[in-house]
C-alpha cells in the first residue's frame, strides 16, 4: 500500500517490488481559466483521495495527427502543459508524480531548464518521442536522453513500452533494454487489453535482463475502462489491441462499461500474479481514455479495487 | 455435478448447460494381451473413481504421418480399436462414453455396422476426418456424416473444432455450423493452451448461432498438463498454440508440470466463466498427452480440481 510518508521518487521505484498503484490524468485544455483549472485539480484530488495511490501520472498529449490515416475519434484539444498544471494547480498533491514530456514539442534549452529546475526528489518524468517518423520535432528522443544523462541532478526518467509493437517486431524488449542503457529507470505501457501480448513482452524483457545480467526496471502497466463504441474506436486509433472476443462482447453488450471494467479487473489480477511470479518490479496505472464522467468514475473505482488486489 | 443415475447420452448433452466434466483416454496398443488390457482398464477406472466424471472419451488415434513434415516426437504405436476396448475391457464403466472414429480407417460398411449396433443410449461418437488432404482414406468425413444421417437409430455425433484453424481462416465457426447442419450434436476441441484463440472461436460460434436463429451445441473444451519439453514438442507437432510467454515459462521452469497444471486450472476457470456468460453449453475434457505416469496422475488431479470449479 501507499507509504505513510509521502515518499520520494526513488523510494517509489524501490517499492515497485511489491507493486505500485498509479493513476493517470490529462491536464485541462489550454484555454481553461486559472480558477477553473484549480477547480478541476481539486475535483480530481477529491475523487482520488480514498484510493491510496502511490503516485500520479500527468500526460503530455500531442496531436499525433501523423499516427493514423484515420481521423481522430475525439478531436484534439491543445492542453495545458503538464508541468505547469502540476506547479500552478496541483499543489495539494504531495506524493510522487510522473510528468510526461512529449519531447518533440520542446527545444533542448526548454527541456534542459525544466529537467534541471524540477523537484527531482518527488517528480519523475517519462520522455516520449514522436508518434511517427514524419512528425516535425524540436528535439528527438535520443537527444533528450543524452541531454538528461549529462545533467548533475536529474529526475528519474521512464520510457514508454508498447506490447503491440512487440507483436510485429519481436524486438520491443531489446528497445526497452536500450532505453535502460540510455538512462531509463522505469517503463510505462500503453493501455493493455490483450493480456497475452503484454505478458509476451514482460516475459521477454525479464528474461533478457536476467540473461544479460541486468536488473529489470519497474514496468507500470496501464489499464482503462471503455464505456462506449466511440471509446473503443479511439482505442483502435491509438493502436491498442483488443482480443476479438472481447471486442465482440463490448460491441454487443448493453453495458460495455461494466464488461470492460470487469475485464480490466481480471487483467489486473492476472498481471499482478504474473509480475510477482516473474520477479519483475511493476505497477498498475489506471486512467480514463476520455473525459466522460462515467468513464472517469469507473476508472477511479477500478483503481480502488486494484488497490485491494495489490494488498 | 455428475447425475446420481448413470444417465443417457442425450441427457448428458442436455446437462451441458451447467458444464460437463469428461476425461479422455487412449486405448492400449494393439499388441496388448487381453488380460493386460483388462488391467489397464481397471487401473484407469480406479484412478478416475473419485473424480465424479459425467462421461469418458476414448480416442481413435491415427498415425497422422501427413500432419507435419517434422517427425512425430513420440513414435506412433497402432492402438486397439476404441470401440473394442470399450466392449471388451471397460464394462465397469456404466456412464456415457464418447467413442472417437477416425473415419478414414474404416469402410462405409464397417462404420454403418458399428453405428447401427452401438448402444445409442449411452454411447456418443466423434467422427474425425483426415489430418491432411493427402491422406489416403477409406471413408471421407462428409460421407460418414451422410451415412449417419440416413440411419433410423443412431448415436449422437460430435465434431472436432480447432481454435488454431480459426486464427488463420476466421471460418472455423462457420465450419462448426455446417457440421451441425450435417448432424453434429456437440463439438470437442483440440487441447487448448491459447485462451484468446479458443475464446475467439467460442464467441464467433455462439453469436453466429444467435444471429442465424440456431441453437448452439455443447462445446467440450480439452485441457492437458504438459510435464516435459518432449511433451511441449509433441504439442507443437499436434499444432497446439501455446502463448509465447507460457512456452518460455515451461521451457525455463524446473517444474513445467506444475506450471502447466496451474495454467490449465486458471484456463478452466476462465473458460467456465466465459461459456456461462456467453450462455453457451459446454464441458471440460481433461486428458494426458502421453502415457507418462506423472502426466496421467496430474491430469486426474486436474479433473478433480475442475469438478470443484464446476460446482
Amino acid at each position: 500500500m501507499a507509504s505513510g510518508a509521502d515518499g520520494s521518487a526513488l523510494e517509489l521505484l524501490r517499492r515497485a517490488e511489491d507493486g505500485l498503484l498509479l493513476y493517470g490524468i490529462t491536464p485541462p485544455s489550454l484555454t481553461t481559466a486559472p480558477g477553473r483549472a484549480d477547480d478541476v485539480a481539486q475535483a480530481t484530488l477529491a475523487r482520488l483521495e480514498s484510493v491510496e495511490l502511490d503516485g500520479l501520472i500527468i500526460y503530455d498529449v500531442d496531436a499525433e495527427s501523423d499516427r493514423s490515416a484515420e481521423s481522430r475519434p475525439f478531436p484534439f484539444m491543445p492542453m495545458m502543459d503538464p508541468a505547469d498544471f502540476l506547479d500552478r494547480h496541483l499543489s495539494g498533491w504531495t506524493r510522487p508524480v510522473v510528468v510526461y514530456r512529449a519531447v518533440g514539442k520542446y527545444t533542448e534549452a526548454d527541456l534542459r531548464r525544466w529537467l534541471t529546475d524540477v523537484d527531482a526528489d518527488r517528480v519523475l518524468t517519462v520522455l516520449v518521442g514522436a508518434a511517427s517518423r514524419h512528425q516535425a520535432v524540436q528535439t528527438r528522443l535520443t537527444d533528450a536522453y543524452r541531454l538528461h544523462a549529462g545533467l548533475d541532478r536529474r529526475p528519474p526518467i521512464g520510457g514508454v513500452c508498447i506490447a503491440e509493437r512487440h507483436v510485429g517486431s519481436g524486438a520491443e524488449h531489446r528497445r526497452m533494454l536500450s532505453k535502460q542503457e540510455a538512462g531509463c529507470d522505469f517503463f510505462v505501457s500503453q493501455v493493455c487489453y490483450d493480456l497475452d501480448h503484454i505478458r509476451d513482452l514482460l516475459s521477454d524483457y525479464a528474461y533478457l535482463c536476467r540473461d544479460e545480467g541486468m536488473v529489470a526496471r519497474p514496468v507500470i502497466l496501464t489499464l482503462a475502462p471503455c464505456g462506449s463504441m466511440k471509446t473503443l474506436e479511439f482505442m483502435s486509433w491509438l493502436g491498442i489491441d483488443v482480443p476479438r472476443w472481447l471486442r465482440t462482447e463490448l460491441t454487443r453488450s448493453r453495458d460495455p462499461l461494466t464488461e470492460s471494467y470487469d475485464q480490466c479487473l481480471t487483467n489486473a489480477g492476472a498481471l499482478i500474479s504474473f509480475c510477482r511470479r516473474l520477479g519483475l518490479p511493476f505497477g498498475i496505472n489506471v486512467e480514463s481514455l476520455t473525459n466522460r464522467k462515467v468513464e472517469i468514475e469507473a476508472s477511479v473505482d477500478l483503481a480502488r479495487e486494484i488497490r485491494e488486489l495489490l494488498h
